[in-house]
């Protein structure tokens, strides 16, 4: 990697250098750009945790991050001692946040590669661990710039909402999953306006999507999240498309608290609800929505906001981070390998038997979204 | 009016005491009870438009507190004059807020009661309005009571959500109006847990829903307004209940922003979906909610909390403070002269048509529930 992590023109939210995990803190957005260097896993799964890194694909290379620099922070030649300690490591790590699929994607996809390289030392597992950060780090950047091109043409001229924030901080490069594609269609001049849900409790959507979009120069208008049924009923609303923390094996849906109720609306209104995520998004060992942990974050998040208290003290609050919108009301999942559409199940199948090439295949060689429409028909 | 307005063992939130409107500033709550003494009508207007006095019904009150207090400025022996002063603070009042009927209904019939008294002279009509103004807080007691009895029947065992804040604060006296119906539900001993949506931007769910049901020991959980939906796929909501702010003659219903998100949740789930309000909040000179205006507030109080900026500067933002929930997603109105079950706009009607009684009624010759359920059974 030769950009520093901080340069506007080549942006990276997450990456590795110089021997450590660099992200920029997503807590003191928009405010600050404040960019930390962490040395050490426990400081990675810190980040983790208070969501100094978030997003789904983002929280994947940050997690990878902290596996090879627990490889790095003890000086052992005993490489199964070093191993040991790498796998304690990388458990912390996967146990920072249980619903975004992606970290323990990552972590497994670590420990695989530390497994294989065991026989070579210590000191070619420690390179090792490093490229396959970075290699992480590249194809989430090589597929945030596919599930552009794939979702770009379905976003139509009128208005888009989209739920929390899904930019350039959520991949290791690129603009990210659902902006992206955002993006690119504003870029093919799709001309839209975008709804920003402002996303309680963590106000994702108001701190992090509206600097996306200004960023960009994409026009958009920001609201609570209870206003966006009543922007549908009014007609100001095309089309919704959101992010994915896990997907399961039928196309159920884990995303940001409030997800659903859009989806429901959208439903209601008859209009498009577009899910956009990278395919290791996808996890087929959870069979559906109900199987996918619901992370139940502190009662502080609702109750302050910017340390200033809006509730009575002493009051009982329910923070599920997420919720689970069923395959029914999903119109499309975009991801790099492709649109999917219903039926998801037998669709993710298709997808995941050829996970087993794309492993080894260039970006080139990758099935494009014809590939999988036409399987798709042929298959009906 | 023997009691204080803020004794405790009979709360008043507005009320007329020694020649002025008091009121406690709900924008002050709940952190601290301060008490506003309002003597001039642009005392009133201002505490109407910053919100410090809200709820349909509270700003009726208010708004006839300010009529009267128009008539008390100004020391005129000419009684013509007297009423075109009175006339012109009346619009003044009535253009603080758009959405909600119930002030312009309270000003009507304070105009109405001038016009009636102004034969008799410049003191006689103080006097007049006066007593009106109590009259129209009294009714509003009597009518938040008959809106619990007539609703508690109707809650479930299980969760119950509610949107916004609809209880003590938004009647001159009572339990207020959907609030009512719980807390009335609740004592009649009905097993339930109550789900309020912390319903932003101003966060009337968190702030004033929330200490209304600790004060009455209610057992209650906060949520962010996009969690709901999710709550009921999870089975923990078994009804909704709102207020209203307008409820046209088709009875699609104005009501604080998210309700409408609510109403379509409800309707996927199967979920019963209450309005809770007074016959004055019920306009049928609308013909259906795109009649009713809906008022769009400052962008401050979304890109803002407490004073702490949450969102970028510069940015755009919508937001409409009421949305329209339409009459197909409501499965009952319940009002103080009984409960309202579609065809609305028949039974609506029907209730008009006895109203023309009921001002001339004491509150034990009003129609009771069986009355409206029988009438509606007559006409199917």
């Amino acid at each position: 990697m030769t950009a520093h992590a901080h340069e506007q023109d080549n942006f990276r939210s997450v990456a590795w250098c110089d021997g450590a995990v660099v992200l920029i803190d997503q807590t003191r957005l928009p405010h600050e750009e404040v960019w930390l260097t962490l040395r050490t896993p426990d400081a990675v799964a810190h980040a983790i945790r208070t969501m100094q890194v978030r997003g789904a694909p983002a929280i994947g290379v940050a997690g990878a991050g902290g596996v090879a620099l627990a490889a790095h922070e003890w000086d052992a030649q005993d490489t199964r001692m070093l191993i040991m300690h790498i796998a304690m490591r990388a458990e912390e790590l996967r146990a920072t946040r249980p619903t975004a699929v992606n970290l323990g994607w990552a972590i497994d996809r670590m420990m695989r590669v530390t497994r294989a390289a065991a026989p070579n030392g210590p000191a070619a597992l420690r390179a090792v661990l490093v490229a396959e950060v970075q290699a992480i780090a590249d194809e989430d950047r090589a597929q945030s710039e596919r599930i552009a091109a794939h979702g770009a043409p379905l976003l139509p001229t009128g208005g888009v909402l989209t739920h929390c924030n899904t930019g350039a901080l959520v991949t290791a490069g690129g603009d990210g999953t659902a902006l992206a594609v955002i993006h690119a269609a504003w870029q093919q001049g799709t001309a839209f306006h975008v709804y920003a849900d402002e996303t309680r409790p963590r106000l994702q959507g108001a701190r992090l999507t509206m600097w996306d979009l200004a960023r960009w120069g994409v026009p958009a208008t920001l609201i609570v999240d209870g206003a966006a049924a009543s922007l549908m009923r009014r007609g100001l609303i095309r089309a919704v498309i959101v992010g994915a923390d896990r997907i399961a094996a039928n196309g159920d849906t884990a995303n940001k608290i409030g997800t659903y109720s859009a989806a429901l609306a959208a439903r209601a209104h008859g209009i498009p609800f577009y899910v956009a995520a990278p395919c290791s998004t996808i996890d087929r060992s959870v069979p559906d929505g109900d199987a996918i942990p619901i992370e139940e974050r502190a009662l502080e998040e609702v109750t302050e906001i910017g340390g200033v208290r809006i509730a009575p003290e002493g009051i009982a609050v329910a923070n599920p981070a997420f919720d689970i919108t069923p395959a029914a009301c999903i119109t499309a999942i975009i991801t790099d390998a492709g649109i999917l559409r219903p039926p998801y199940r037998e669709v993710i199948q298709a997808v995941a038997d050829r996970e087993v090439v794309m492993m080894h295949a260039t970006a080139n060689e990758l099935p494009t979204t014809d590939y999988w429409l036409l399987s798709r028909k042929k298959g009906a």
